[in-house]
């Protein structure tokens, strides 16, 4: 009887993951191919397709089903899939449920005009001309965050949307220390005499050879082309469409060498992530999806920077990067190719920034939006604030805003809460990279012949297959032994720049 | 009041419409850039849409906001907008519910099932693996026939759903002069001493090259890159997604200059097509389609055909043609390579025939066709009597029915009453450009000229504005001032094949 129920609930979510899988070719195709004067009509065709899956998702039936199913025997015994997915389904369900219509409609509406404003505002540098919006979106996002409800700071009302069951209360011990850690490092790197130089990798290289380059390493990565494929695309991502059907995209730069590389090695994990999940038996279930986004970031991460920012990756296809582009580095010694990739320094954007500096970037921005949320800080005080605390971290002055909090999109499009997603998955991989070495120990032997595969498939058995199935954190444990913890990430920079900068 | 419901039925309609788009990027993305591993998947995508679609379209409110309207102002005046809508879409909603569920589903699966065979009998050229997959679609076909219901002969009801209001005692007459007419002409042809040396454009021709003239011709003609797209794809069409966003696909033959060419100037006579129907004020209504599938490919034939193989555009284009492929062409004169591009000779293979034999191609299948439906033929009789007609009409011998009747993926598809509408496209494309050559009579200086937006607006105005609000034989008529003729297009083949073969 609770079979029968549980199967019609795959029956109706496999419906809504359809949904999904349109709207995710919808969107890809948006980014990728679609002529300059079809956006209009494609805003379209996304709205219908969005309504339509939020109506199948909202249907009353899956409330009811879901009900009766947590009486029933297949919602015991923790562990199962059955239950995972009762489990998980019932969190997302009542999430998108619990916010009315209007607050909704209200939210996408205002959300698409702040993005208009914030595009003007930072090519301004003009912050008071995002101000009235940022005011409206932090309102919006203070309702939404009631409408859901949590234990604690309201902040974990927004932060669950992204990592399911992890509050603030949890990170702030971690990322505390993780803060203090990165200044002490940076303040030693800054005060270096050795300074790798980095104009070895900002040169002319063919953006041909670099996709034939960079196509290269993600297949030896296990990418596999035959149900997959690599785009370009202005603002790069990841789009796992559905079973047989994960697509990445890169963006080249004809005067960087590393941009279109690491962007293809980062999606690349995603990637990966994707096509092991359990597509075919569970698909529109929550085990056929991943943990959360700190655990997505955290498979991305691992093949960027503890992979592709490695040495024994590098013995390997530094050679092969020299058969490519011999006049730019035909002569470059490894050792100062080495150190290019891995130059370390203080800068203002995000996402331009080195594996040290980066999650100071991410703590700022987080710290921001929980005293906005709180009300500690108003909008009006964001930029001074912002000024203030990257003087601390980065001991650099803010010369503009366009170069200071006007530089990312995440707060136009609502998105606050999903910033300490990124250092969450740089904690992930830390901690599952020094597992990883510990399991096997000859991995960095076999990275250093091309064998890329061996860890693949480590990161596939231990946390892909899973899906859902565990909380982020849970999986981590299980994995490591160990919940989110600072120390791994730390030690591996510790190791990495002490060598490197003496 | 009536202005209301009109308003209603228009909004409803256009949630159709954006469903279709939806499909239509589901089915390009399958048919260019989806992972061959993503099939399966995209099948389960593209049938949730076609259904969602279907049910949306045969929803009662439709009907009876049609009943409503029919009896009010808006339907009457037969040239209005409204009226044409109103009648069109009584139409159109009339075959959507007609059809019983479970035929449809049948149907489906069941020509799903014979395409496959279908593949598999023509790579083997063994029609008796296809038979039973023929018999059992011939009496589907049958049975949508009667649950559509019409006058005359079943046929009728099929080909009402390509060339609406067109019945087959209609075209009897008229086909049966243009299979006399272009035997005679293929008897003469055959007979000439002096033959085109086909040679010159089957050599290899550099794909990138091919690309570079194909955009450069079809930007001529005015196709807008910026509301559209160029892809490769192995069997090419044009998809019209929506407004801005038209997309065309060609193959690439890296041993014939013509075949991509020639494709992508038909494509790109489509989509001009679909570009300027009233996409913006009428989406979803049927004055922003085509008028028929007749229609639509009387556009395509006569970019192809009356521009693409005639003298004035060659004289522009042979000179650009022979600056990219120096080496292919540098001592070609303009005379041979005009004779080659026309050069006509009876082969067994319907999409690599030329201009004059292609028609008897579709003759022959358009009989056929119709004696299997009225039961004079029976499907195991089909090899004989294809064979036995081809020799009367082509002089050959059919060697294997891979080269005969199992040359078309089209009976597999179920899709029987389409071929009528490919002869019906070149008929309307011949008194279309005699038209235009008197309505402008310096029109082959200009295209000699490469001057091609002239042509290219007086289709417009004559032709695409109008989309469905005339019967395709009735805008042929306000166009021409006559009805389906098969005379021009004889009077064409006259002029110019008299000339070439002397």
């Amino acid at each position: 009887m609770s079979r029968a129920r549980y199967d019609e609930l795959k029956r109706k979510m496999k419906e809504v993951g359809l949904l999904y899988s349109t709207e995710g070719i919808l969107a890809w195709d948006q980014q990728t191919y679609m002529p300059p004067r079809g956006s209009a009509h494609r805003a379209e065709m996304m709205a219908q397709t969005a309504g339509l899956a939020h109506a199948r998702f909202t249907d009353p039936r899956i409330g009811e089903l879901l009900s009766e199913l947590e009486g029933s025997d297949l919602a015991k015994g923790e562990d199962t899939i059955e239950a995972a997915n009762i489990r998980e389904l019932r969190r997302q369900y009542d999430r998108q449920i619990k916010l009315p219509a209007d607050l909704v409609e209200e939210f996408n509406k205002t959300t698409a005009l702040a993005h208009e404003h914030w595009v003007e505002a930072r090519r301004l540098s003009d912050f008071k001309r995002f101000e009235p919006w940022l005011v409206k979106v932090v309102s919006l996002v203070k309702r939404k965050a009631e409408a859901y409800g949590c234990e604690g700071e309201p902040y974990n009302a927004l932060l669950d949307e992204y990592e399911p069951g992890i509050r603030i209360e949890m990170l702030d011990g971690v990322f505390a220390d993780l803060r203090r850690g990165l200044t002490a490092l940076l303040e030693k790197i800054s005060g270096a005499a050795k300074r790798p130089d980095r104009s070895i990798i900002e040169r002319p290289y063919d953006v041909d050879r670099q996709r034939i380059f960079g196509e290269a390493v993600i297949q030896a990565m296990g990418f596999d082309f035959q149900a997959g494929r690599l785009d370009v695309t202005v603002h790069p991502f990841c789009a796992g469409i559905g079973p047989g059907d994960t697509r990445i995209l890169t963006h080249y730069n004809p005067r960087r060498l590393t941009d279109a590389l690491f962007g293809s090695m980062h999606e690349a994990g995603h990637a990966l992530y994707e096509m092991a999940l359990d597509k075919a038996g569970n698909f529109g279930m929550p085990v056929s999806q991943a943990a959360s986004f700190g655990m997505h970031e955290s498979q991305s991460r691992i093949w960027e920077n503890q992979i592709g920012r490695s040495r024994p990756f590098w013995e390997y296809f530094f050679p092969q990067a020299q058969r490519l582009f011999r006049e730019q580095l035909g002569d470059v010694s490894f050792e100062d190719f080495y150190g290019a990739v891995n130059s370390v320094q203080s800068s203002y954007i995000r996402v331009e920034a080195d594996e040290v500096t980066y999650n100071l970037h991410i703590l700022l921005r987080f710290e921001l939006e929980r005293l906005l949320l709180s009300g500690e800080l108003k909008p009006e005080d964001v930029p001074g604030e912002w000024d203030a605390r990257f003087k601390k971290y980065f001991g650099m002055e803010v010369d503009r805003c366009a170069n200071g909090c006007l530089q990312d999109v995440h707060w136009s499009a609502g998105l606050i809460g999903y910033f300490p997603t990124y250092t969450l998955g740089n904690l992930y991989s830390a901690q599952f990279y020094a597992q990883a070495k510990s399991d096997i120990p000859d991995l960095e032997t076999r990275v250093s012949r091309g064998e890329l595969l061996g860890f693949r498939d480590w990161l596939r058995g231990n946390i892909h297959v899973h899906g859902r199935r565990y909380r982020a954190d849970e999986l981590c444990r299980r994995v490591t032994g160990s919940g989110i913890d600072h120390k791994p990430l730390l030690a591996y920079f510790e190791e990495k720049f002490s060598a490197l900068y003496k």
